[in-house]
C-alpha cells in the first residue's frame, strides 16, 4: 500500500480523486500496488468529505508523515505551491504536479532538488492535459536530437481561432461564446494573450535542450488582434492563423523561441488541428515529425495523466525516473527579431495599388493577396523571407510614405 | 559499460549501429551508462567491419557471453529469431526488437519468459516506426481504460491510396510508383493484402486489453480492389479511402478487430495523414481521443526507437519495465460480421435507377452517391448502420434481382 496526500480540490484535484477511487482495482493491477489518497489538503471546509482520505488543511500534517509517499499539487500558482513542493522533495517525498506556471517558473530548481534527493518530479498534465508528451518526448525520443517543438498548446485560443474561421466570427463574438460554453474563464487574459502557451512552450524547451528558459525570456504575443479580414487573407493563403509556441535551437547554440498567432499552410497537420484540442509537433534529426494530438486541457483528461505519473513513481519508488534539466541563464534566448521568417501585412492607403508597389520595392518576394468586398484603400500582402528586424524596418520605411499598417502575422513553417 | 548485440546487419540492423555508433556521446549521456556494441550477428560476409563491434556468424557466442546484457534482434522473420530471442530471455538477457511479425505472434510467450526471468522485452520500433506509441499507450493511458485504437498503420498503401485520391491514379500505376521509389518490396503482397497492418493492429490490440490477439484470428482485406470510381464517389461522400486496422472491446469482453480499406470522413484527423505517414488513434474513457502521427516506417526513425528502447533497457537494468499480455483464446476474438456499422456499396445493373429504388428498399438509409462520367448503369450509395452480416444477406437479395455488386468498403467511425 502506498500513502498519497493531494494538495487542492479544485477542478483537477476532485478528477484525481474520482479517478483513484472509481478505478482503483485496474490502477491497482497497473501498479503492482495499492494506492491509497491518505489526506487532501484543502483551504476552506467542504459539506462532503472526500471519496477517498480525509482532508486537513495542515500542510506540515503532510510533509512530516513518514508514510506518505507521494505527493500530488494541484493547487495551481506559485505559491504557496513552489514552497509546499520544495519542502515534500526534500523530505524525500514524489512529487506529481500539473501545475504549468510552476513548472515553467521553478522546473529546474525542483528537478534538481528531486535528484539530490533521489525522488521524482512527474509533469506529464502540465502540457498538453491528457495527451501524452512529456514522456515521450523525454524517453521515446531519447536517440534523436530535436530540431524544433511547435505547437498549439491552449484549447481557448483555438476554439475562438476556429470559430473565427469557420463561422466567420469576429474575435468579441468567438471569445463570448467560449466563455458561454465554459471554454473560457471569465478573465480570460492568460488564454488570449499566450502567457498559458508561452508557460508549456518554456516546459517543452526546457526539456528538448536540457537548460531551462522561463517566460520572461519569451516574446509572447496573444491573438486579440486578430481579424476578420486577416481570417480572410489566410483563408485565401492558403491556410489558417493559430496561436503557436516554437522553438528550436539556433547554430549558436541558443535557442529561438516565441508565441504568437502564426499562418500555418493547409497542407500542416497543425492546420487540422481545431476546436479546443491540442497539436504538438516534435521534429527529431533522425524520426523526422513525429505529432501529437488531442484534449489539451479538462477536468478528466489532466486528473487521468496526474494518475498515470502517480502511478509511475509507485513503480519507481526506488528507481528514479531520469527527467532533468538544468539552470537558464540570461543570454540563452536569442533576441525574437533575429529570427528569418516570411510574413503577412495588412495595411491601407489612399491609393492601395500604388502603395502595393511601393511595398513590392520594399519587401523582395511580395505577393498579394485579395479578399470579397475588402474596403476602398485596403491592401495585403505576404513577403519572401528575411530577419524580423529587417521587416520592422521596412515597414516603417513604408509607413513614412503614407501607408498605414494594420496588422502583420509571422508565416509558421511546420 | 553496458556491452550490446545486434543481430541482423539488414536496413534497421546497420541503422542501430550507426545511430549508437556516432551519436554515442548523447546517449550515453541519457543514459548514464556508456554502451558498446559487442557483436553483429550475421549469415554472410561483409567487406567491411561494422562502424562499432566485431562480425560473429555464431549465435551460441552471442548466448553465451555473459558480459552481453541487451541484445537487439532486427533480423526479421519468425525463424530462427523466434528461438534466439527466446533463449536470449531464458539467459536472462534483456531483448530489444524492431520485429512486428514476432511480436504479433510470440509477444504472450516472450512477455511471459521476459517477466520469469526479470529482464526487458521491448519492441517499439514494431509498430509506427520513429512514432512513439507502444510506450505512451502502456505508461501514460495507465489511468484510462481503452476504448478503442483505430490506426493507419501501413505507408506504403497509405502512399498509394493518397496517390490515387490527388492524382487520379489508378491502384496498379500508383503501386508501380510506390516500387520505384522504394516505399513497396517488389513483392509488395505483405503490404497491399493488409498482413503488415494486421501484425501492428495485434500488437496494439494485445497491449491495450491485456490479451494476445494472433494475426490468424482477424479478418484482413487489403486495398488492391480500390478502384478510381471508389476515389471519385468517396469525395464525393466526403472523405477518402484508408486501410485502417481497428479494434475495441465490445460488451461481451471479446474484442471486435479488423484490417479493411474504410472511408474516413474528412473531419477525422486520420483523413489528413497522407503518403507514407501513419496516424493512430487511441480513443480513452478519460482522455477521449489521442492521435500519434509521424513517419512509421524507414531505416533512421525505426533504427531511433530502437535505440531508445536499448536506453531503456539500459536504465532498467535492475528494475523491470512492465510490459506484458497473456496469451490469448479462440473465442476471443468476435466474428467480424457481428460489427454494425455503415457501408459504401458500388453496383451496376441495365436500369440502375430502378436497381437504386430496390437498394432503397432493401438498405434504410440509402443515401445514392453520384460522379461525373459513370458508365451506363453504375450507382453506388451509402447505407444505414447494421450488422455486417445482415448487410451481406441484402446484397445476397439485391443480386438475385439482376444487380451486380462491384464493390463494398466500410464506413469507418473514427
Amino acid at each position: 500500500m502506498v500513502e498519497i496526500a493531494v494538495m487542492g480540490y479544485g477542478v483537477v484535484g476532485t478528477g484525481v480523486i474520482e479517478v483513484l477511487a472509481k478505478h482503483s482495482d485496474g490502477l491497482t493491477r497497473r501498479a503492482h500496488e495499492q494506492m491509497h489518497v491518505k489526506y487532501v489538503l484543502v483551504r476552506r471546509d467542504f459539506p462532503e468529505p472526500p471519496l477517498m482520505g480525509t482532508f486537513t488543511k495542515s500542510f506540515e500534517q503532510i510533509v512530516n508523515d513518514a508514510e506518505v509517499k507521494i505527493v500530488v499539487e494541484v493547487m495551481g500558482g506559485l505559491h504557496p505551491a513552489y514552497d509546499y513542493v520544495r519542502r515534500c522533495l526534500l523530505a524525500g517525498k514524489s512529487v506529481v504536479t500539473s501545475n504549468k506556471e510552476l513548472v515553467a517558473a521553478k522546473g529546474a530548481d525542483l528537478l534538481q532538488i528531486a535528484k539530490d534527493h533521489n525522488v521524482n518530479f512527474l509533469f506529464e498534465a502540465s502540457v498538453g492535459g491528457g495527451i501524452p508528451i512529456i514522456r515521450p518526448m523525454s524517453q521515446c525520443l531519447a536517440a534523436n536530437v530535436v530540431i524544433g517543438v511547435a505547437g498549439i498548446l491552449n484549447g481557448t485560443t483555438n476554439y475562438i481561432l476556429t470559430k473565427m474561421f469557420r463561422n466567420g466570427a469576429d474575435f468579441k463574438d468567438a471569445l463570448a461564446e467560449a466563455q458561454r460554453l465554459g471554454y473560457a474563464e471569465r478573465d480570460p487574459t492568460a488564454d488570449i494573450e499566450g502567457l498559458d502557451a508561452c508557460r508549456k512552450i518554456c516546459i517543452l524547451a526546457s526539456l528538448a535542450y536540457g537548460k531551462h528558459v522561463y517566460p520572461e525570456q519569451v516574446h509572447t504575443e496573444g491573438i486579440t488582434k486578430i481579424t476578420k479580414a486577416d481570417v480572410e487573407y489566410a483563408e485565401k493563403w492558403g491556410g489558417v492563423v493559430k496561436l503557436i509556441g516554437e522553438v528550436k535551437r539556433v547554430e549558436s547554440g541558443k535557442v529561438q523561441i516565441i508565441v504568437c498567432p502564426m499562418l500555418v499552410d493547409r497542407e500542416s497537420q497543425l492546420s487540422n488541428v481545431d476546436d479546443v484540442f491540442n497539436g504538438i509537433m516534435v521534429r527529431g534529426d533522425i524520426t523526422g515529425d513525429v505529432v501529437f494530438y488531442g484534449k489539451g486541457a479538462g477536468k478528466m483528461p489532466t486528473a487521468s495523466a496526474v494518475v498515470a505519473d502517480v502511478i509511475d513513481c509507485v513503480k519507481h519508488l526506488k528507481a528514479r525516473k531520469y527527467l532533468y534539466w538544468s539552470d537558464g541563464s540570461p543570454d540563452y534566448v536569442e533576441d525574437y527579431r533575429e529570427a528569418v521568417r516570411a510574413f503577412y501585412i495588412r495595411a491601407h492607403a489612399v491609393n492601395c495599388d500604388n502603395a502595393f508597389e511601393k511595398a513590392a520595392e520594399l519587401f523582395p518576394g511580395a505577393s498579394r493577396l485579395t479578399r470579397k468586398n475588402a474596403p476602398a484603400g485596403e491592401f495585403a500582402f505576404t513577403t519572401g523571407k528575411m530577419p524580423e528586424k529587417e521587416c520592422d524596418r521596412k515597414l516603417q520605411q513604408l509607413v513614412s510614405s503614407s501607408v498605414t499598417v494594420d496588422g502583420r502575422i509571422r508565416i509558421g513553417e511546420m
